[in-house]
């Protein structure tokens, strides 16, 4: 075994990762941005709340008019009108006066104080059958200035609210809307072609021909990218000869990626390396990982007529069993596409389990391996989904996470720590 | 405080899930369903792989044709022809005789062993310059059955392979595709209109006259439906008149959940709650939290033109604040939500964290509040994110979790573990 001449997942992911950048900016509404990052910042034209209101329904009051008031001794006061949320008020509160007033409604002019309706004797006037009240009275002595909110509490003119870089989730989007933003730039979602390779390959729903098998790696690679942010472009099946590969390679170019799967092994008899060499500059790599040993990137050319090169556009060849497709696409085509949509950390999130039956590691190469973690009384667990042939995708589908056991451990046993990266969170199963 | 008369948060959401079931299953490609959950259990009508077949490149060879080969006594064989991926071997292979055969290839007729080309001359003629191969070394005896994957290694005809109720992963959508499946039965997403009530709304994008505030819940509310899987349709704003109201009811009620924001409280000087009322069977509850103590829930009827009740549509009235409005729907809306799509858990995960500073908890309700949880060295911790006043959104969008202290617990010390709720994973912000 040549691990020596291997590249480590490492290596392999920051060679990758210097062919990616940010994208640039779109201008989108403000609901249809649900998990891009921002591409500016955001600072307020206005004050929130823009005046100074009232946190509760009850009676804008002078808090001088209400001193010393308690159940015992009342002070009565002259309701002048009313405000509601939404409107401004016409009235000013004067000494002995009250104004109505709704949660949200602005402070009318001399009043200090708001007093809740618990704290006056407005249920008890209803009961009575009174119908618009022209006095009211206040209960309690509340602290001068209970129950406003002065203006700009949350956010003041000139602030900035939301910096660039900011992934903007259910709650940045409300304080979006309350700076009265109705669309924002935000880094566009990348496209990602997605092409799988080889005569044996069939699509979903056709009839399958003796010695065929049905292609797999376009959906679980297209649901990935999809999963992650990105817009799958499906490319389909292309035959193993020139004049299929190259029409697809090309319908791939006006892409942000194109992602290959098969025909990528060292050893392979493949026309895929031929023209992905022809139209580029494509590395062939072996990984020290197992499964995904093999992987190809680099960039192809997009060029015009003249043959002059327009445009550079990175591809990455996964191979073609589809659990190893998966495995490397979550080490090296997830961290590509947050990178593109500028989201900051790309690093697969990983956590620590027990180990409950071992992982054998007989060639030196980093074992990703499909488990099942689950937590009892707060501690994870990991065993393994069976087989781990890389063709035996039903062991993907039962897994949550990748269980990891390093290049330099040739077995882990049970009951030792072993770091995981999770597929989906149980959040995510939501 | 009237606590006693509050419902809790496990018996108020208990009553709203009553209202909820399982909705009905769509035709969908497999590309679109992502996330939905299978409304059908999934058979396989082909053995996969549906033939035996080679897990390398190499040649397929009868094991007593290489039996005791070595590099020093290699076995001389001829080369029969070659079957690639894809096509069906013509030809036998008979003693001393070779196939040459590529990984995913049927093997051949008489052949029972394939012996990679590593083990073999092939790269040493190659490299003398032979063209076409009519004989080939094999330098190692293999075990019988070498590299030879039996027919439905991974799954065989008739078999269950995904039950009604999974959820579809990208691995389970490749799993479907190599059953050749194109479409799948799937529970459908479940449509949830939302309206924001009241006259001191604006738009976002809208010029804002003295007095009035931006509509945030339509834009946050509707972002969280997107997030856990719903369709948001977005009503926009009611203004509190009966007209204005009663025509975003009505456009609310073909939808499988009617959302509005605002109006609930028991105190308020609102029509919403006349026209909800008038419309259907609504209660307006208190329940034992902060924030988001006021919550309406119940039925709306949608009625023909001779008045006849056509429909139920749930309707859930969660209150004005925008922090109140995000906190009520992921206790209440988001259980609804799942349960419709036919999610198996739709409780909130919580994980443990240590408390950095106190929660108060001055009347007997359970508190959300805004926290920031993040792992050192293995522990996650949880601080808040500042002040908790259930306006301040900016302290929404800075929290990635809601902290709860027990509705019987006044307070809760920094150092003391606090089950928190999460908004975002980690892995969420990819």
């Amino acid at each position: 075994m040549a691990t020596a001449s291997m590249l480590s997942v490492e290596d392999a992911l920051e060679r990758i990762l210097t062919y990616f950048h940010v994208l640039e900016p779109e201008d989108r509404a403000l609901l249809d941005c649900l998990g891009q990052v921002l591409a500016e910042d955001v600072r307020s034209d206005i004050d929130i709340p823009p005046l100074p209101n009232s946190s509760m329904d009850g009676y804008a009051v002078q808090w001088a008019s209400i001193a010393g008031a308690t159940s015992e001794t009342p002070r009565l006061l002259r309701v002048l009108g009313e405000v509601a949320a939404g409107s401004l008020p016409h009235q000013e509160v004067v000494p002995g006066g009250a104004i109505r007033i709704m949660t949200g409604a602005p402070i009318p002019q001399g009043a200090d104080t708001i007093v809740p309706f618990e704290d006056t004797d407005e249920l008890e006037r209803r009961r009575r059958g009174e119908g618009k009240l022209t006095e009211i009275a206040i209960l309690k002595e509340l602290r001068r200035g209970a129950n406003v909110r002065p203006a700009a509490l949350d956010v003041a003119k000139g602030q900035m609210v939301l910096s660039k870089g900011t992934e903007l989730r259910a709650s940045e989007i409300g304080v979006l809307a309350s700076l009265g933003k109705a669309r924002v730039k935000v880094i566009r979602r990348p496209v990602i072609a997605v092409l799988a390779t080889g005569d044996e390959l069939v699509e979903p729903g056709q009839v399958l021909s003796p010695g065929k098998i049905y292609d797999i790696n376009t959906y679980s690679i297209a649901a990935s990218v999809l999963r992650y942010g990105g817009i799958p472009r499906v490319l389909g099946i292309a035959q193993d000869n020139l004049e299929s590969l190259e029409a697809k390679v090309e319908e791939g170019l006006d892409s942000d990626l194109l992602i290959t799967t098969a025909g990528v092994s060292k050893g392979d008899y493949d026309i895929v390396k031929d023209v992905l060499a022809h139209r580029g500059q494509i590395d062939f790599w072996s990984v020290r990982m197992r499964p995904a040993k093999p992987l190809a990137f680099g960039v192809l050319f997009q060029r015009d007529k003249g043959g002059r090169v327009l445009k550079h556009v990175p591809h990455l060849g996964l191979p073609g069993n589809p659990v190893s497709s998966m495995v490397a696409f979550e080490q090296f085509g997830r961290p590509a596409i947050l990178k593109m949509m500028g989201k900051e950390d790309f690093a697969k999130p990983t956590l620590e389990a027990i180990l409950e039956e071992p992982i054998i590691n007989d060639d030196g190469r980093r074992v990703y391996a499909r488990a099942i973690v689950s937590k009892r009384n707060g501690v994870y667990y990991a065993r393994l989904t069976g087989h781990q042939g890389s063709n035996i995708l039903t062991s993907m589908a039962k897994a949550n996470a990748l269980a990891i056991c390093p290049e330099d451990v040739p077995m882990m046993k049970a009951g030792e720590r072993v770091k995981v990266q999770m597929l989906d969170w149980a959040e995510d199963q939501s």
